[in-house]
Order: C-alpha cells, then structure tokens, then sequence
C-alpha cells in the first residue's frame, strides 16, 4: 500500500499522452465501449488506441489485436478484459513499459476468494516490479474532465453532463463516485475528478486525493471511504487540504455492525474501528459525513467566494411565521443559535414593517409580501447592517406567480454582496430557486435542509480551524486494515475502556501472530508506571499480609480503602476484592484477611493488598488508552464508574493533543454539565483531568510497551485542587 | 374553542352551495383574485359572488357593490377585506344568516396586540350569537379539490396543478399548507383537502380535521399545528382516524426555545411542553415529524396497497456494494434489523449471481448487472421466496443508459405484486425513477432516504397498533393553551420530576388566578398519600425528638435512614437533612439531633424525623407526576439519583395506561440496559416498578388536588422481589 508521497507523480492519470484500451468495445453502452465514447465526447486531446482482436475499427478509431501490436507503448492503460485476462495485460503491460493502468474488472482481491486474491497480487507484483502503477482492480475508473481522460465506464457521465469545476470526488466505489457526481452536477456544481479506485492495491484513495489536492483549480474534495486500506495516504492528504484550506468530507460505509459485515463483503477489508476512525478524521479536519446527502448537499456552501465565516449566529427572514417557527426549532436542531438583533435594528425594521409582523430574529414579514413587493429592498438592508449574525437564511416558502421574484432575486443577491457572509436562500419551487441560483445565490428546498447544511459547512470550519492547532503525529498511521484488523463486530460496542482491549487482543490471532501474548500488570505496577510518567496516582501501600496492610493503615488518614492486587482479575469488586471507607485497624486486618483468602481460594496470583486512603472526590472518571491496530495509540476520556461499558459515555482522541482539545472532546460528554458544579457540589478540577490525559497521551506514544491503560476512577477533586488516579489496569507487552 | 363535535357539520365547508366573495380582485394573482380564479379553474359547479364596490364585474362574473345588495343569501362567505373591514363583513354575514365564513386578513389574535384581538373578539361573538362558523382569521384558506371549492389564496395552487386524491393536509400556517401540497403534488400524489385555519378562532384544526376524516375516501392525513388551542379536538380526531386507520402524521412547530418564542409571535399561542405533547401524541397514534421533509416523505408508503407490515426487517439488493453498505448504515440508524436469509434463499442466489456477488443480505449482483440484465429477475423470485423479510429496498445508484431499464421495472413489479411487503426503489435519476413510478412503484433518491421514510411509516404502523391498546381517557385534554400556558422556556427543560412543579407553578400568574397556591406535603403526608392509593411506601417512623427516634430505630431492622421531616426543603440532603447507614442507637441519636438543630436554625418547619430502614435496591429510579395546564395529568418514569434535572433520563406518559405502556417507556430509556442485570448484578423487578406508574397515574386521575408527585428514589429489588417508594415529595391544592 502508500506509494510515491503526496503529489508522487500520478499526473500522468490525469492527462495521458495515449491511452490503450484493452477490451476495447464498440457498443458506446458497453464497459469497454464507455471509455472511448466519453473521451470523444469530452474532446480528449491524447491519443487513444483501442484493442480489439476481432475488429478492424472500433468506433471509429483503428483497432488492435494485441498490446504488441500497437504502434506505440501507451503511457495509460485501461484493462477492460476480465479474470485471467485482465492478468495477463497487466503484466503484459508493465513488461512493455506501461507507466500506469486502471483495471476494471472485478473478481478479485474483494471477493475473498483465495483465487481472486493471488491474481491481484500476481498484477501488484508485477506492476511494482515494473515501476508501473495501477488503479483497481474492481475499478470503475477514474475521470479528469478538464483534459476529457475519462477512463472509465460510468453510466452517470452519459445520464448527467460532465463539465469541468472546482469539485473532485474520490471513492473506493465506483456507485459512491457516480452518484456524488451526479448530484454534484444536478446541483449546478462543475467536477473536475471523479475517480473511483476500487480495491486500492496499488494507488490508494489517500495517494490519489493527495495528486489531486495539487491542482490548485480544485477547492472541495468528496471522498467515499469503505476501508482504511491506506490510513497514512489519507493523514498526507488531510494535510495537504488543510494547508490549500480546501475542505474534504468524507463518507466511510460500514458504520453498523451490519454495514461493516456488508463492506467486508464488497471490498473484502475489515473496518475499522469506528470511534476511532471519528478521532482520526476530527484530528485531520476530515468531516466525516453520515449518509450520501450529508456528503454532497454543503457543497454548493463550501464553494462560495464569502470569508471564513467568524461564528454560527444566524438570522431568519421569511415571508411566513411557520417557515420561522421550523427555521428556530432547526438552528436549534443544528446548533446554530439565533443572532440577536440590535435595538436599532429591530426599531428600523418596525418603521418598514406592517403592525403584524416579527421584528426580532426570526423576521416574520409575513404574508403581506404578496401585495408589497418592496418589503424585502426595505427588510434586508436594515439586516446587513446589524452585525450580529454570522449567517442569513432567507425563507421563501411560498413566492412565484403574483410575487415581483425577479426584485427579490435583485435585493437579495444586492445584500449578498454586502453582506459578505454566508447566505441561503430557501423556497419549494423549483422555478424560484432557479432565478436566485442563476444570480449565483446558495438555495435549498426549505429551512430544515438548509440549516442542516449551513451548520455542517459552518463547524466544519471550525474543526479545520482546530486541526491546525493538533501537534503533529509523531509517525502517521500505518495499515492496512485488509485481512489484519479485528472482528468489526467485536469493536462495535465499547472500546471506551482499556480493560476491553484484554478480550479483544485474545481474539485477534492474525495481529498477533508474531507477537508475545500481552499481560496485565497488577495495581501496584500499574500506578508506578503511571507515576513514571508523571501521572499523579493515589498515595498508597502494597502489603504481603493482614499485619502488614494494618500498619500501613497506621501511615494513612482513615478512612482507607484495602484491595486485593493481583494481575489476574480486573473487575475487582465483582470479587469482593474491594474494602472501602475502613475506619479502624480491626477492619482492615479482616477486610485484608478475607481479600488474601478470597484470592487463594481461586487461585489468583496473589500480590498482596493494596492500602490507600479514600480520595474525597466530586467527580469520578476515567483516561483510558490503548493501541488501535490501524490508528495507532488513542487516548479515552469519559465518565468513570461501574457502568462504563453498559452506559458508555467516552470520547476519543488520537495523541499528542494538548489541553485544550481535551477540554473540547470533555465537553460534549453527557456528564459536561455536572463538571461545572450542580446542586451545590463544587466544579471539578477539568483542568488536572485534561492534563492526566495529556500525559496518558504522551506515554503512549514514548512507552510502545504498553498495550492499553485504564485508570478509571480518575477522582476530580473541587476546581483547582488536583485530581488522582484511583485505580489503574494496565497491559503491556515485551516487544 | 372547541365546536360541534365529530364531523360536527362542517361538510358545507367542502361543498357549498353558493360563495360570496368580499372583496374580490380582477386581479387573478391578488390575495382577492386567486379564489375566482381556482374556483373557476378546478370547476366549483356552486354559485360565486364576487363582492366590489368599485366594479360591475370581476373576472367575468358580475360583482355586487356590498352583501346586502347580494341577490341570495350566501353560504359561505370568503372575507378578503383587512382589519375593521373584516370585522364589519364578519358582523353583516351573521347577521343575515350565511352558514360560515372564511377570514384571510391578518392583523388580530396572532399578533398580542389588544386592538386586533378585541377585533377577533368581535368576529367570534358575532359568529357564535348566529351560530354562524368562522375559519381563521389570518387563514389562508380552505381547499378542496374534489368539488373545487376553493376558499382560499395559496400561490402554490398556480404553481402546483391540484389533483384529487386521498391525502389531506390541514395546518395552522397557510405556508405550512401550500408547502406540504406542493410536495405531495410533486411526488405525484392528489391531494383533496389543503386547509390553513389561521388563528383557530372558532373552527381548530382538530374539528376540521374530524370533518375531514369522515370523508371515507380520505387515507392520509398531514397536520402542522403551532398551538394545541383545542387538544380535545385533536384527541377527537386522532380517535376517529385511528377507527377508520387512517395514519396522521404532524408537524409541530416550537419544538425548541427559539421556536416556542417565534410562535408565541406567529399565532399567539404559548407553546406546549415538548415532551408531554410528545406523549399527547403518541397515545393518540400520531407520528410527530420532526419537519417538513419527515413530514411528508413517507406519504407514498402510506398511500401503497400493502397490508399492514407484521415487522420490520429489511432485505436489500442492489447492483452496488457500496450501496449495500450504506443500506445497512441506514438501517441500524433507523431501527430496522436486515433481514436473515434462509440458506436455501442463499444457496439459490449463489447458483444464479456471479461469483463475486453477495448472497447474503445485502445482496449485492454487483456491476455484473451492466451486462446481464436478467440478473435482476433471476433474483428477485428468490428473495420473494424468502419469508424472512418485512419490507424490501432495491437499490439501483448506477441504471439508465445501456441498462435495460424496462425489464428491472417490469420484473420489479411483478416482485411488488408477489410479496404484498413494502418495498422501495432507489436511483439518483429522474428518468429511471420516473418508469419505476410509471409502474406504481415507490421511488427514492438513494437508499438513505428511503430508510429514514420507511423506518418512519414502519414504527407508525405500530405505534398505531399500540395506540388502540391504551385505556380510554376519562375526559379529553382540555385547552386553552392561549394566554394561559406556562412561559415555554421555563418548560424546555426538564420537567422530570415533579419537584420541578413548585418554582413553575411560582412562575404561573395567569394560571393561578383563580386557584389557591399548591401546598408541599412533608414527606410523612406524602408517602401516606402514596400508601392510601396502593403504591408501595418505604416502612417508617415519624418522630419528634431524638429519642423517639432512638426508640424508633429500636424497632426497625438497621441499617437506617434518619431524615429531616418537612414541607419546606425538596432537596434535603443539600442541607444535611438525609444521614443514611447508621447502625447505632447513638449514631440515630446524634443525627436526629443535628437535624433538629438544622431545621431550627434554618427557621424550617419541622414535623419530626423519619427513621426508616435502609432499602437494599437494585436499581433507584423515579414515579413522577403532575398536571400539565394543556394535557392534564402526566407520569414521568426514568432514572432516579441525584442528577435527575442536571442528566435527565424520563419517559412521560398520560395515564390512564397499563403495564405494557410502561414497560415500552422504560425500554427506550439510556438505563435500560442496566435493568436487566449488568456485571453479575441481579436483573431489577421492572414489573414492580411498571404497576407503581400504573398506581401513580391512577392516582393523579382519582385525586385531582394531587399537583404533582416525585418518588425519588423508587427502590427496585431484584426481579420478583418488588419495589418500593423510598422517598417522595408531594404538592396539593384544595380546589
């Protein structure tokens, strides 16, 4: 997998000097047939060589019966011969001198069929021999429409006209590149790329976004993602974006258990783990969208010439009360609170207004549009001048025959201009929105898909603004998933804890293949090690016997709490493992006792007790982490106790990351609103719970020992007085 | 408010005999234009009688210069005059006997000025003293397209062709009329009835919708509403759908802060409390969309032929992988498991789809289908075969040209045909779609959509089913909301717990007026009250002195609870008035008095101690209760704790209910997982938990001087061994 490096050379794909075209048909309709149709009709200007054994011509151009006997070795070849056959060009192919071919055909490493599989890597291998790169196979192609190179079947170029612009789309699938074209273009938006990449052998998705981000031309990038074949492709190109500040969503199929089973099917990788694969992407500044509409309907936002916009305070103005009633109950839906409006603005637009009508945010000018069409020229100027909003939706539920649209369209496109932020107007019919589109507005069908939208586009800017803040990985992520990953299934439900990672790593055979099994450091080991790394762990004893656990209770503030420290048990109190608020000696030596019983009688590694002094708290959580077999170290924040695996409440990171992307992931955690403080109890110390997971992070990355980490309950004490790590399960492994 | 009851006689309004028209417009696009217009257009066969002072004829009919100078009494009047006007035309039309009138003008209720709803004030006693009916004011109109009586302005209406058919939108708004049709009109369905009702004056939503429904061609019904002015009437109605199972779909606008806000401008009506509208809702069979889009997308499902779905498992093929992924995201997303195929259903596929295909569900044929275009009707009577299934998506991302469309849709059909299952259709082209819908087929734009839409009309099909199980209501909901309901931002949040009824009921003037203030019960009075009606209580002593306490312990098993006994204080233990676990005479004693002391020093009315056995629970949830000034009484059950209000997790329901209704809440709430037994915990008697909601909304019922009810913490023990109340707050008035 990976290749060249960012823009390594695959400009060539995008304007071949020739292109054969192995299969070559002459039905335009047919697989092989597309291609030469497509790059006719898109005034390709390189040469085109068609082969064919069994025609003299095929549409029109000569034909060739063989690789061998074309005149000229192409610079491109495109393999629309299946099975064996398809092996046997690509070889024939590198052996000729081919710098780079796009497969076709499908059968082969998605399949799961042991077959298929070695077929693909004999035409890797042979490519890679040959310096050649190839693209697929399981291809549907890829398109460059700028120099006509269609090298590809889609029938959606043929249903919807391509025309050149600043979008690309890039996808593992050939359905999920054709359909974000189409309504791309249906949406008026011109596509330069639409590259569908297949099974990713050679090029990755990653490796072609990154030639593509190198066109300065292309200013969104859509990218259909079912596996992570390439995660370090993906980083390079994030990267890259982030540096030209041209946005990339992404769609990953396979969110479900369902839908990762389906994707292991269609293109025979594992998924990865998806709370993870959500911290990757937010890292990046990759806005990850959740189904095809999410994917494409910011689009038209994203290509606007307005600046980054500063906030998400929006305005509503709307010739019905219900549109702003809808477009309130939307912002909120979307979390885009509603600007306030100056009292100067709201006395202005009282002046314009009729008695009936909303003068605060949303505007209602109500249905009396109908009879006076100069109410909008009157409304949207006093609007532009207050500056309180950092986003306008104009809501036209109703408008066309009887309604002046043509000065509407006028004023609004008037405010546009002057406003300088972004702007979206709504209206149901489609005669409407094509006046305001035609002066360049921003239109959507009504104020829920239009707010929808706008808040997408609008926190998407800020994650590309934090991503800039992220340090940089120490190394990017290495793959691939592809036959190495574990059980998609298994990784659906909590990775919230580390104490999780014991199972799974037990079932993961392939990933471990080489590597020693991992083990489980006893309590005692596992808070030095955090305090090694400066993590600040409980105050506490280890003891080898009743007698000694009470004299250590004589070294402590009471109440303390007495704990059996074995490496072999991690749910402790299932056990009766856990003695807690001890106040006397007595207690101690029989809660020590009973522990040291308990453990002898089931025959668990008994490393003797632990006496700490109970930690007063106002708030107990957890910092977990553990290595992810594509993504590298992740880092979990969440809130502690009994039930973090039935009730998760976590969210992840990808280290190094400093506080303050802690404190942002923290506060969208359910338990956000307690950390302030409710019911009289103090705010807790986020601030030294930020800092423990900061250096979780770091350790991670410095100690490659360590497998997972689990140090849950971390306890909060009141703002400003520390926290402490109460308990840890740690896994390491000699490498 | 309120009116004549079921389909109370307001079926002239949909067929009269003769229409005056007050102030008619030559102008065919005028807001006193269009009704001529549509009327002449969709050939109304009654009388029109346009009303113009200023003109002999209009739009070719002759005008009459005022009412009186009409040449019969009209039966309906449609008033296009503003402000006093209007009001005068109200006044004269009663007065000479028309049978009901239509008020478009805006300017009165809706807006809170005094002057305009005086004007309304006006109108309604004028129409009621003649009992003469009145829709609106500020009523865009009311449609109906099956004699062509239209009484009414929308634009969409020119914009959108009318068409008779079964579906039926009654709204509040006149745009969230108009848009809804033209949606409707758009995916090719008729619609017979567009009503908008404006301010809901005389005639609500809910009467026309009773009306609207006795129409036994009538088999959908939409609704946007934005005040609940006649609950009883929606109850009325939802009744009379759910008898003839026609499905109601609504929309209702506020659902937020900012939205409950802008409709307090837009109609003049203080919103409902979300949550218990949503329960309102729910026990009526209403699905609640949450906007226009869920509003109307599945209405092609509902309109289908198809008998009522036993389930909701899915099957999906599709000629791509990708989408195959996708459907199965979308899927989990909406709650609806795939489908197992039988392995017979597998083992025919796999003999019929190429070797790289899926023959599992998703079943994907893959882009083989390009060039074997009988793949599809090779498939499809397999997986009709399969009785696995409950509902079927077919999705086609990539069809059109070079596909040989015509047989997809014909073997398609035939499938449709043979399954009697929902089933849907996905392609991003309109041309496809268009012969697939030529067929009568449903057709969505990609499989996201489809899923959300079926997902929706699935889980309304059993929320149906459920709705027929509740136990009649004694007395419908009772309105006004109208200048009378709670502040909406007051209620956005949690109203949980019934402990949040005291600060709102402060905060209620205009309800209170006329009431005396509610009294908080101590808790001894409470958990009486509880006991009287059944609920299971908490064993316990109220004494007054510590040693009576003393001698309570004496007699209750230890550990104890010792707690503060006061009507004054809901969260005791903010002030030290809760000391739970003692196990000693002198331990009761010391807290006793320190409770004592605290109660004194605070000047807190002090009714005793209560000294009660400390409860070993499960699982601690909440019962609360209380009277929602729309809705009447209401039962909250959830998670019980400290954190109810900061983390609240409550399901609401309007009693009376049974068991079944209740355990339904539970299992939708974020603890349920936890009920079953989680980590060697014990499951929790639920059971128990459900009969204590059931005696609690028995009890609001019963006794009407119950405000509202907080048993808080509820103790569950072990599944068997019952459940208990362990605390509670109660508050009363004497009526």
């Amino acid at each position: 997998m990976g290749g060249l490096g960012v823009g390594g050379g695959l400009g060539f794909l995008h304007r071949p000097r020739s292109v054969a075209v192995v299969g070559a048909s002459d039905d335009p309709d047919k697989i092989g047939g597309r291609p030469l149709r497509f790059m006719r009709e898109q005034g390709f200007s390189g040469t085109v060589l068609p082969m064919n054994p069994r025609r003299e011509t095929v549409q029109g151009l000569p034909a060739f019966p063989s690789l061998a006997a074309l005149p000229q070795v192409p610079e491109v070849a495109l393999i629309g011969v299946p099975g064996q056959a398809a092996v046997d060009a690509v070889e024939e192919c590198a052996a000729m001198g081919v710098r780079g071919c796009v497969v076709m055909a499908a059968g082969f490493g998605e399949t799961g069929d042991p077959d298929g599989s070695a077929q693909q890597e004999r035409m890797l291998a042979a490519a890679r021999a040959a310096g050649m790169r190839m693209i697929g196979p399981n291809s549907q192609g890829i398109a460059s429409f700028h120099t006509g190179a269609v090298l590809g079947f889609s029938t959606m170029f043929a249903e919807v006209p391509p025309a050149d612009g600043p979008a690309a789309v890039i996808s593992q699938s050939g359905a999920l590149t054709s359909v974000p074209y189409g309504l791309l273009r249906r949406a008026g938006i011109g596509v330069r790329y639409a590259h569908a990449t297949g099974n990713d052998a050679d090029v990755t998705v990653g490796e072609l976004a990154a030639e593509v981000l190198a066109d300065s031309e292309i200013e969104l990038l859509l990218l259909y993602l079912e596996n992570l074949a390439d995660p370090a492709g993906i980083e390079r190109a994030a990267a890259l974006a982030l540096e030209r500040n041209v946005p990339v969503v992404a769609l990953v199929g396979g969110r479900s258990a369902d839908g990762a089973r389906a994707a292991l099917s269609h293109t025979g990788a594992l998924a990865a783990e998806q709370r993870v694969l959500d911290a990757f992407l937010a890292r990046l500044g990759v806005w990850r969208a959740g189904d095809v509409q999410e994917l494409v309907s910011a689009a038209q936002l994203y290509l606007q010439p307005w600046p980054r916009p500063e906030g998400r305070r929006l305005s509503v103005v709307s010739n019905s009360g219900a549109v702003c009633v809808l477009a309130a109950d939307a912002a909120a839906d979307h979390g885009l609170p509603l600007a306030e409006l100056a009292p100067e603005t709201t006395a202005a637009l009282r002046e314009v207004l009729p008695r009936f009508a909303t003068t605060v945010n949303p505007v209602d000018i109500t249905a009396a549009l109908l009879n006076d069409s100069s109410l909008f020229s009157k409304v949207l100027p006093i609007l532009g001048g207050d500056g309180g909003a950092d986003a306008h939706l104009i809501g036209l539920p109703v408008s066309g025959q009887g309604y002046d649209v043509a000065t509407f369209v006028a004023d609004t496109a008037e405010f546009a201009r002057n406003a300088g932020r972004p702007l979206v107007v709504t209206t149901p019919q489609e005669s409407v929105a094509a006046e305001f589109r035609a002066a360049g507005l921003v239109v959507y069908d009504d104020e829920s898909l239009a707010i929808a939208a706008l808040g997408r586009y609008l926190r998407h800017q800020e994650l590309m603004t934090q991503a800039r803040t992220w340090p940089p990985r120490p190394e990017p992520a290495t793959g691939p998933t592809t036959g190495t990953a574990p059980d998609p299934a298994a990784h659906a439900t909590a990775h919230a804890t580390a104490r999780r990672a014991a199972p799974d790593a037990a079932a993961r055979p392939a990933a471990l293949d080489a590597e020693p099994p991992a083990r489980t450091l006893n309590e005692a080991d596992a808070l030095a090690l955090l305090a090694r790394h400066g993590v600040p762990v409980i105050e506490h004893r280890l003891c080898h016997s009743a007698e000694e656990a009470v004299r250590a209770y004589e070294t402590l503030d009471a109440p303390v709490a007495v704990k059996g420290c074995t490496a072999d048990v991690t749910h402790k109190s299932d056990l009766g493992l856990v003695a807690l608020g001890l106040r006397t000696a007595g207690e101690v030596h029989a809660a020590a006792t009973r522990q040291f019983a308990v453990m002898r009688e089931r025959g668990i590694a008994a490393d003797g007790v632990l006496v700490a002094p109970m930690v007063e708290a106002v708030r107990e959580v957890l910092v977990g982490a553990h290595r992810d077999p594509v993504f590298g170290p992740v880092v979990a924040v969440g809130a502690g106790g009994a039930y973090v695996e039935a009730l998760p409440d976590v969210r992840l990171l990808l280290p190094p990351f400093r506080a303050e992307h802690v404190r942002a992931a923290i506060d969208t955690l359910r338990i956000a609103p307690l950390l302030g403080g409710v019911r009289g109890e103090p705010a807790a110390d986020v601030d030294a719970w930020c800092a423990i997971a900061v250096t979780v992070g770091d350790l991670m990355i410095a100690d490659t020992k360590v497998v997972s980490l689990d140090a849950n309950p971390t306890m909060l004490r009141a703002r400003g007085s520390g926290a402490v790590v109460a308990d840890a399960v740690v896994m390491t492994r000699e490498r």
